[in-house]
């Protein structure tokens, strides 16, 4: 028997910060037949109340660091008021979501990033297991999971994990029991060899293209981590990788859109 | 056959707020056998919050108004900051909590409470309807829910809800299908006839008894919402209500413990 279906979403925090973009993003990604989960980032929302509460961020070496304040109020942005705005008006288009963050039922658990060459980043977590057992049971049960980008280490502390990870690990965790593929969606069209030119578009990206196109600097460099994760993930038995515009996700089932960047 | 127990217990602002309180109210939780879904509010935290984000709460006629400021504050601070603590510290405890609000799986769908005496309290809600069959699928799978006071409208908007109001709406739920009991959690061992003197707590009050106490101005002012609230729950099919002290619910399956006020 085949199995079924799986959609992974993950969404960035460009579109989660603009009300019309994630409304857009919302109406689309209700319209997913199917099993389906969401995880989101939280972009700059968090940093703004951080401003507002006058924290002043910690940075060492660029990187910065989630020290206790900073845990509290990514927990309060992503948890509070970043999933239960998503929940909210997904329930209002008849999509049952379930807002978690991977504490809620153990769903992620991950173990706290050990110091390195002298730096601490505080509580921030790398996942080490994923509950795909509850998932599993939630999906089956018609419900929608919208994760937040929050893990725990079994002792008491919330973690700060990257979203793109959290939608890796979910999906990669998921790909026994379904035919699971990961999305990430965002602001453009997908992987374009000129970002100012749509007509770009990489179409279908295979490991041997993406090492070629690396070793000649023909892929953004901001893109690199993502595809990396993309490609990580296709090793591990996920079945495809889409990288495409938000407000088109819904078109996932329509065999014959392909306005988006297939990594297989 | 007879139906499996469960207790519902919905613990207060002053007890959260309170790092020491909250962690031997969470230990004390822990080690309630069987099923069991805890309830919180949030207390001062999400005033001290709204401080510290210089936001200016707007009271009418005595009355706190949810407008759009507070409704995202709240959203934060019950759903976000306080519901995760909560979580994960739970977990450490071997407790499988999982944190959600009224929005989650639809869980408590409410109306927005209508406009009285030209008096418009903005974002809050009067629950309607309990999904009582999702609750009773977590529990059967060994979950255990911790609910924010928060609940939704169906049309996209998170509303503020009263946590006794949600535990009360919970308990009733849940009684048709287990013996549920209703627990008031806060810093007292119960209901005294002298709020200083310890020694007339009242070990039992039924309706006649408690309306006598009434009309004779022997309850504490602060109570009575608490207990016309605990006679509706009993009216309803609530086998019992509890009002007790945070660190010892884990004496609820001990029949020999007595210090608490007893409601039937």
């Amino acid at each position: 028997m085949s199995k079924d279906q799986l959609f992974v979403i993950k969404v960035g925090g460009g579109v989660i910060e603009d009300e019309e973009k994630l409304q857009s993003l919302l109406e689309s990604f209700a319209a997913i037949p199917g099993k389906k989960i969401l995880v989101h980032g939280g972009g700059r929302l968090a940093t703004d109340i951080g401003d507002k509460l006058g924290y002043q961020a910690k940075i060492i070496e660029g990187r910065r660091i989630t020290d206790n304040e900073t845990i509290d109020i990514v927990s309060m942005v992503f948890a509070g008021l970043v999933n239960k705005k998503v929940v909210s008006r997904l329930q209002a288009l008849s999509c049952n979501a379930l807002g978690v963050t991977g504490a809620d039922g153990d769903l992620i658990r991950s173990g706290k990033r050990p110091v390195k060459f002298g730096i601490d980043f505080g509580w921030v977590g790398d996942p080490r297991k994923v509950n795909a057992e509850l998932l599993a049971q939630w999906l089956e049960g018609a419900l929608v999971p919208v994760i937040a980008p929050l893990t725990h280490d079994g002792r008491g502390h919330i973690l700060n994990t990257n979203a793109d990870t959290v939608a890796n690990v979910v999906a990669t965790a998921m790909a026994e029991k379904y035919e699971t593929h990961l999305i990430y969606a965002f602001e453009l069209k997908g992987v374009m060899k000129d970002i100012d030119d749509p007509s770009t578009l990489i179409h279908n990206l295979n490991k041997r293209k993406y090492q070629d196109l690396k070793t000649r600097g023909r892929i953004f460099q901001g893109m690199i981590p993502k595809l990396d994760n993309a490609f990580q993930a296709i090793a591990e038995g996920v079945s495809s990788v889409r990288i495409m515009h938000y407000a088109v996700i819904n078109e996932l089932s329509n065999e014959e859109y392909n306005e988006f960047t297939l990594i297989q």
